[in-house]
Formats: structure tokens, C-alpha cells, sequence
């Protein structure tokens, strides 16, 4: 009996995050909120623990007329005004390439795009080694394997082990298709500087005259970023890419504009012939009708409208959070780094990510949640989720967790 | 220069439906909405032309706290309140399977999946002859090959041609998928009878002793049938599937909630064995999940909502609609029979098909955009989408239209 299909693996997916959220409420129910720090949640919360939605964003779209949000999109591509919108908010006039846009549920839908259509089956793609567990998992779904790159060299981006994984991969295939989760990585927090970036570029133009290159380059937490627009800066770089390379810039308006359950993002086609964009535009758009259609239609009229008509207060409302993360940032980074607790390269964004082997780190989950803390395991560390967690809950944490570790390491 | 996968179709969509809707609205501009007959749009219109978005719907929605339009579902498969939900109120208690609901965007996220992970590239997926474009868009998606069965033998289904094209793909492969879209079938508006659907469970049950049998019931417009609950008394028939056969109802929120640009709806897998209906799941959960990550949250709690707290509003303003496409349906279609025009057996649904060569099409189809009558050209026919065109502008148009058929036939 097998009602799939041969090639897809069937082992269930192994979940690390919601058993843990369970956990963390059963704790709170049991010692009281106030005994518990639950820094599980990935999603933006405010100082007195609830879900943040932005008023500029929600107003907005509850004042849309009702047939704007019942009727399909005008293109299986999402509607023109909110393409130009995208284009024009994250690239903030610093690109000159030839441009393409295709509106995608969420931001996953752009990665799981590229990752379908610009690999074929059992061939490898290449992604960081610390990351979001679904690149892993849209790999396997779409039977390609995986190549990892180290993130790290000292407290900087490690371009080495990069470049040695793309040569690996460029030996078996023509093309190389890589992530990059950059600026706001997650889950640590790092951001490659205007050096780095210009490193990668460089390297990946070289691989260019032999190789078509395809950068997936995930912004999913962009403007949470604490440098804002000068987080943006960096996609200049990306005009000096050569012809036989493309960037897919994947965003998401889930945590841009707090909307995560409202599934809305887009695949920006970056390049510099209009023939290579237009390829790759055609296949998705192909990709998108036979998937799931189009896109939420007043998800698309609110980020329209919201940029257009409530610009001001969306950046006030936007940038007060922007630096309460900052602060929350802050302080766990800094009171770690007083009690010794390791941690990758903080810089910005959702979470900042301790370091240790994968043993040391089951045994510390373990005995964190004995303690009543509650964070997500990660490849290589434990995830601390400051986006959802209070200043106060952050004040002190860093050494409990230094002591709770000292038992176990 | 190839930035896409090789296995991957790279010819452009042919668009049939946005370029026509385009001239339409031309047209309307230049000689007056009152003098141009536009039966090219697939929504619901009622009729002073407007899109149909109903307020038990739409008042819920906005009813919502924002935080539950911002939060991510509660789980990869949908919040489990809606699995139920669209359980219940799809089978009606008419089925007593082993059931699983994957929530999806649209139905076009269920039929999609199911083509993509139920089949093999090379293998084959039996569809019917005239169809909803996007089934043959999925299966080249997806490299799978198609069989198309006739939909009609004189004025009933063509069971015939439906065990001729499973038993020739029986020959090749393990696995038979196929699809059929009823009842209210885009874009003819033909229902199977119960007897129907009894010899195609009796015939697919003999298929199920050598080839494990997935049929995908793709359900869109079943509640703008004009029999209302009595739609889903063929339900019961699945009950007898053997264990070797699994059923996959495609549902949509799209038309029974009026929310086409919420895009939410759910794959329903019904099986005899729990074994069987939890393989399909463990399958669609991640290809959900590397896909689109989860559904509109707030699409969700709306449809829960209207169903638990404003059904009485909710079924009046339906059904209102229900009668009112009734009245248009009959109306042309009495029409149609008195003056000769042929179509296919019209029962219900948003859409009348006249039948023809698609050589006659061709020309006729230019022949009434000339009258300022446009509509959308399908495989074997023109269709005449009544979901969108008054009672007024419906009473008389069976006649022009057969008038200006005699010109070109």
C-alpha cells in the first residue's frame, strides 16, 4: 500500500518547537508566569507578553472594502501596485538591475519556489550550516541534497568554508544555487558587513564564467534590523554581478509588517539582462498558478496602502519595536558576555543563538527546562528568543543560564 | 544561460482569460456597460454587476481581534478547530472513513499537492477532457503525463471512456490518480447522479485489487449547488472504497465563503485504514510546510466563526445567490434549448458550456466579441460564466448568441 509517490521521503517531520511552547505553557499554568521565561516564540511580542500587530497595519486593512478582500488577485504574479511597492520598500533605491517580482505566501513560499525550480532532483544545494530548519526540509522534499557552508570563522562571516563549498559543489554540477539568510540571520543574529558582502560577490562572479549562479538571499527580518535603511545599503553590491547570475531576494511581510498569519511575501528577480530575469519570472509565475493560485489579495492592498497612505505612523509604530529588540539585544549580549555564556555573533534581529556542540546542548535544554527556561535547540546551539521576550524576563538571564550550564558541561 | 532547472517546461502561460476580461472592459468603456455582455469573469456578481463579498463573511472577519489576523496558524496543517469545522460541514455526515484535513490556499493548494506528491515524474494522471486549465498546468509542473477521459456519452457521464483511460494507464504504472471535479464540474455545471458515482466507487474498487487508487474530488462550487444539502449525499459512496483507495476531497473556501482572495480551502483525505489516510498526511503536512508554511489564520477563524456563531445570516445570504444563478442557469439554458444553440449537460454551478469543434470555437468566439459578447474559450467550447451575468442581460442571449453561431458555422 503507498498512495504517494516513490521519491518522497515519508518520515514525519520532527518537531522542536512546538512541543517546547506546549512545554512552557504547562509551566506557566503550574508556577505562574512570572516564574517562567519562555523564550520559545518566534514571532514579535511587546513588554507585557502579547502577540505585537501593528494598528497602522490592521486598521488598514480592516478599512479596505470587503470586495477587495474577496476578490482574486489581477495576476497569478500578485496585483502590479503591490509589486512596484515591494520593489521600491526593500530595495530603497539601491539596485539597478533588471527586476522581477512574484508575490509568494510568506517568505517561505520564495525560497521553496527557487529551490523547486532552479534544481533539479538529486542535485545539491548549498545553505548555512546553522539555519532555519525548513531549508533543510524544502531540500529533501524536492530530493536535492545538501551541501553546508560554516558561518563562522572567529566572530565573522566565514567566506572560506563559502567559497570551499561551492567549489565541492561546482565540480558535480553547472549550476550553484546557495542561501544566504542575511541581514538578521536566523537564528544568530549575524549580519555580513559591506566587506563581506563585497567578498561574496567577487567570489561568486568568478564562479560565474563557468557556472550559471542562483543567490537565494533571505531578508526575511530586514526591517528589524537595528541599522534600517542602512541595512539596505548592501543590495548595491548587487549591481556588480556578472550575466550568468541572478539574485533572488526572498521577503516576507510577516515580520515586516507583522502579518505572519495573513501569508503574504514575494521572490524579487534580480539580474542584469532583462532574459535572465524574464526566465526565471516565467517559471515561477508557472510555479505560482499551479501551486497555490495567487496571492492574498488584501494583504497586498494593505502593504499598499500602508506605505502609500500611513507611511509615518507604520514607522513610528515599526521603529519603537525595532528598538526594544535592540535593548532586549543588548542587554542578554552584554550580561553574556560579562558571565562567559557563548554566543554566536550577535548583531541584530529575533534571536541570539548560544554556542556549543550538539551534546552539551541536549543535556543543557534538558536541565534550562528543569529550571522552568524555555528555548528551541538549534544545530550547534540553543535559541534564545528575544523577539518574544521582555526586557525584565531578559534581565539576569544570561547568568542563570551560565550557572544552569556550568552543572551540565 | 539557464538559471531554471532543465526538466522544468519554460514556455509562457497562454492566457485565455485576462486578455479577454481586458477587452471586455474596453468595451464596456467605449460603447457603455449597457451594450456589452460580459460572461468572462468566474466570480460571483450580483446583479448591478458588482463582486459579491458576503457581509455574514466579511463582518466576521473584521470582527477578528488583529492578533489573530497577525498569528501564524497552530500548526502546519491548519488550526485544528478548522480541520474539524470543514469536516463537518463538507461531509455533512455523510461519510464514516478515516478522515485527515490538511488546510491549503484554495483548492488549488489541495489539488496541486495531490498531483505533485501522489505521482512520479513520467507517471500518468487521468483528467477530464474539458477542464479547469490548471490541472494540465499542475501535471506538466510537475512532468507527469495526462489521460483525458470524454465527460459525456449523449447527456450522461461517460463512464465508458473513464474505465478506458484507467485501465490504459493501469498498464503502465502501480498507482492510478485521477481526478474529477463534481458536482457543479468547470466549466459545463454537470453533477454526477448517485448512480454514477456508484459505478465509478464499484469500478475504481476493482481497479484497487491490483493498483492502490487516489481520487482526487475536486468539491469548489458545491455549495452554490442548487440542491444544497443533498450535494453531499454522495458522500455516503465512498464508504464503500476498499482498503487499497483513498479519497482526497478538494475543498475551497474561494466560492462557498465569497473569499476568493483569502486563499484558503483543505485537502480532505478519507480512507478505510487510518494507516492509509495518515501516509497521505505525514506527506501533505510537509509539503505544506516547505511549500507555503501554513494558511491564513484569520481565513480560518472566519470560516469557524460564521459556521459556529452567524450560520442562520450566513445560509440566508447564500442561498439567495444559490437561487439567483439558479434563475440565470435556467433561464439560459431554456433559452438555449428553444432556439437550438447546443451545450453540455447543464445542472448547476457557475458556468454554461456550449459545445462545438474548436474550430468552430475559434471563429465564434471572435464572431461575438465583434457583438460585444465576450467569453472565455475552453477545450471544446465556449463558455458563458452566468456567475458573473444578470438576469437581465442573461434573457435574450441564447438567441444572439445562436444568431451569430449560424453566421460563422
Amino acid at each position: 500500500m503507498n498512495f504517494v509517490k516513490e521519491s518522497v521521503n515519508q518520515t514525519p517531520i520532527v518537531d522542536t518547537v512546538f512541543s517546547i511552547v506546549a512545554k512552557a505553557k504547562e509551566a506557566k499554568a503550574k508556577v505562574g508566569s512570572e516564574n517562567v521565561v519562555d523564550a520559545t516564540i518566534g514571532s514579535l511580542y511587546d513588554e507585557e507578553g502579547t502577540l505585537v500587530a501593528l494598528d497602522s497595519v490592521y486598521s488598514s486593512l480592516k478599512n479596505l472594502d470587503n470586495k477587495v478582500l474577496a476578490a482574486y488577485a489581477a495576476s497569478f504574479r500578485g496585483n502590479p501596485d503591490f509589486r512596484q511597492k515591494v520593489y521600491d520598500w526593500v530595495l530603497n533605491g539601491n539596485s539597478h538591475l533588471e527586476h522581477e517580482v512574484i508575490a509568494t505566501p510568506g517568505g517561505t513560499g520564495a525560497v521553496g519556489m527557487t529551490l523547486q525550480e532552479c534544481l533539479d532532483e538529486g542535485q545539491t544545494v548549498i545553505l548555512p550550516e546553522i539555519a532555519w530548519g525548513s531549508y533543510v526540509l524544502m531540500a529533501q522534499m524536492h530530493n536535492l541534497n545538501v551541501e553546508k557552508y560554516s558561518l563562522f570563522e572567529k566572530d565573522h562571516f566565514n567566506l572560506n568554508s563559502f567559497k570551499t563549498a561551492c567549489k565541492k559543489v561546482m565540480e558535480k554540477q553547472n549550476r550553484l544555487v546557495m542561501v544566504i539568510n542575511d541581514p538578521c540571520h536566523n537564528p544568530t543574529g549575524y549580519s555580513l558587513s559591506e566587506e563581506e558582502w563585497k567578498e561574496v560577490i567577487s567570489f561568486l562572479n568568478e564562479c560565474s564564467k563557468t557556472h550559471a549562479v542562483v543567490l537565494l538571499n533571505d531578508i526575511a527580518y530586514i526591517d528589524f534590523s537595528s541599522r534600517q535603511e542602512k541595512a539596505k545599503e548592501y543590495f548595491a553590491q548587487f549591481d556588480q554581478i556578472e550575466k550568468n547570475f541572478v539574485v533572488i531576494v526572498a521577503f516576507s511581510l510577516s515580520k515586516s509588517m507583522t502579518s505572519y498569519g495573513l501569508r503574504c511575501g514575494a521572490a524579487i528577480v534580480l539580474g542584469q539582462e532583462k532574459e535572465a530575469v524574464n526566465q526565471v519570472k516565467i517559471v515561477f509565475e508557472k510555479d505560482a498558478r499551479a501551486t497555490w493560485s495567487n496571492i492574498n489579495n488584501g494583504a497586498m492592498a494593505t502593504f499598499v496602502d500602508v506605505l502609500d497612505n500611513h507611511k509615518d505612523a507604520y514607522d513610528q509604530e515599526r521603529l519603537h519595536y525595532v528598538n526594544l529588540l535592540k535593548e532586549r539585544g543588548d542587554i542578554f549580549v552584554k550580561e553574556a558576555n560579562e558571565v562567559g555564556l557563548k554566543h554566536y555573533p550577535y548583531k541584530e534581529g529575533f534571536f541570539v543563538t548560544l554556542s556549543m556542540d550538539n551534546e552539551t546542548r541536549d543535556k543543557f535544554h534538558e536541565a534550562l527546562m528543569e529550571n522552568n527556561i524555555f528555548t528551541v535547540k538549534v544545530n550547534l546551539g540553543i535559541r534564545v528568543a528575544i523577539c518574544s521576550l521582555s526586557v525584565e524576563k531578559t534581565k539576569g538571564l544570561a547568568k542563570k543560564m551560565k550557572d544552569i550550564l556550568d552543572t551540565v558541561a
